[in-house]
């Protein structure tokens, strides 16, 4: 890491494409910050969906199914399911592999970021994949009359019908990382990727010390809206924004991080927030670079702007 | 289970292919009491060797080489290799699904009893696979300077040198199942498979309760020796009778039972007891059946014999 990384707090692909392009532009330079409140353990494993899609995608491994490792096989999955096992939450046989020797690193004392940047050195990467907190954080949704952990929220819940309530359990006792504080103080930009702000992004600020250390970063803080062409791309995000009290919309965006934006980037017109408006869909190499070099350069303009 | 069943005590492949072959001639009267001192937490599996090797030989899913599932693949301990993991104990991916379903139902306070009924039950047999304990016994071997694991020992240790001491540790806190005692006092007999006396055979005989169960059971104790042909037919039984002071043959075997038998089956004569000698090979279907049935028959005559 330089003196002066780019930080990108991400959730889902959303954020795990624009870092992917920002690789392309400031390489090792990259930092990302990634929720870990949707982690989970079972299957005798310690999976961390967000931090490996982003690390998958950093290391283009990311399979073309939008999620875990290319080429995987299913073996273990298809394993249980011939013991009867009701397999909720599918994971592939070197996905799996990547959170049993996680879960043990864990048992063994090991901290979260140190347990995940073995994956990314395995992986060759010299850019880092940061867990917001070591301290475990669940996402849990209160939905349909009963209350959900993350993933089964996701996986198993009706797709429909209003959001009652979001916590984020155990989020009181965490605290932001050294690595984490370091990184925030000496970024030249940070970067909230265009994940959905309640459940993605949401947990990263609630860490005790995150909001704080962005709010007082000498670099400049920008959005990228995960609404493109005034929809979301993927994901439950209107529904929690919903919830929140925010329109699915770039403002309603920048509502959801209030105060704490210098700018945002997206395709629709934000009022009252220095915007960068541009196409911010990402679905190719070429167009995750050029956003992720907009989004820099937007940034950079604001730095300097604001004589920060 | 019927209402005599045969219980054949049995640890790794000779007490497996003999219940195999009495699979043939008894059916679901079949009752296999494993040894469960050689299990291993790894991988966030429970696995338990000798009651699967009995299990997957009895419903004919034994792989070609030895262990393991037929036709399993190995692609979670190739994804571990490539994270840099020292793979040492080999596992399939569906024999890790059976361990990793086993852990569930272990941490979910199923006792070992259940857990591994619900594999036997998974896979169509009628016939019983019991643990001789639902309490962890571990076997621990003092050899080359250190105290191994049982599998350590097996995989890691030097082929050669002699074994220092042998424990089951948490044997003390052990107790012989209902499940266990039930059967050994209806059956018509009780049969010591042609497994390892000391680390095979052992552990069962050291849970309290199992040696007085079989002493004072009223079928009668045969042992099938694990000696063929003047040599042990796999594994490093020689060295641990070594150690147990008894010499590698029939009647070292009948030595390291000392009082537990009414009669040994082997293909040597053995002083002092009455002996069936046959040719205890059972490298095919037809030989396994043999020797079933042989030693059910010579069980019989000393049952009828001793009056019992």
């Amino acid at each position: 890491m330089s003196e002066s990384p780019v930080v990108i707090l991400a959730g889902g692909t959303g954020g795990a494409k624009l870092a992917r392009g920002m690789l392309d532009v400031v390489g090792d330079d990259l930092v990302v910050v990634a929720n870990t409140a949707d982690d989970v353990e079972i299957y005798g494993a310690y999976v961390s969906p967000d931090p490996d899609l982003c690390t998958f995608w950093l290391a283009d491994r990311i399979d073309e199914r939008g999620w875990g490792l290319d080429g995987d096989t299913f073996n273990v999955m298809d394993g249980l399911r011939e013991l009867g096992v009701d397999v909720w939450f599918n994971l592939g046989d070197r996905d799996l592999a990547i959170g049993v020797e996680r879960a043990r690193r864990l048992a063994a004392g090991e901290r979260l970021t140190d347990a995940l940047a073995s994956l990314t050195t395995a992986l060759g990467l010299g850019a880092r994949v940061l867990p917001m907190a070591d301290e475990p954080v669940r996402t849990e949704v209160d939905a349909e009359g009963r209350i959900w952990p993350f993933q089964e929220f996701m996986i198993r819940a009706p797709a429909a019908g209003p959001i009652e309530d979001v916590r984020f359990a155990g989020v009181g006792e965490a605290r932001a990382t050294p690595e984490v504080l370091d990184a925030l103080s000496r970024a030249r930009a940070i970067v909230i990727g265009p994940s959905n702000p309640v459940i993605s992004i949401g947990p990263i600020l609630a860490v005790p010390g995150i909001r704080e250390a962005l709010a007082s970063a000498p670099g400049p803080v920008v959005a990228v809206s995960p609404i493109v062409g005034g929809q979301v791309v993927k994901g439950p995000t209107e529904r929690f924004l919903a919830w929140a009290g925010h329109e699915a919309s770039a403002a309603g965006v920048a509502e959801a991080y209030d105060g704490l934006l210098d700018g945002i980037v997206a395709d629709e017109p934000v009022p009252g927030l220095p915007a960068l408006r541009t196409d911010t869909l990402m679905d190719a190499p070429e167009s995750r670079r050029r956003v992720a070099d907009e989004v820099l350069a937007f940034a950079g303009a604001l730095a300097t702007r604001s004589d920060r």
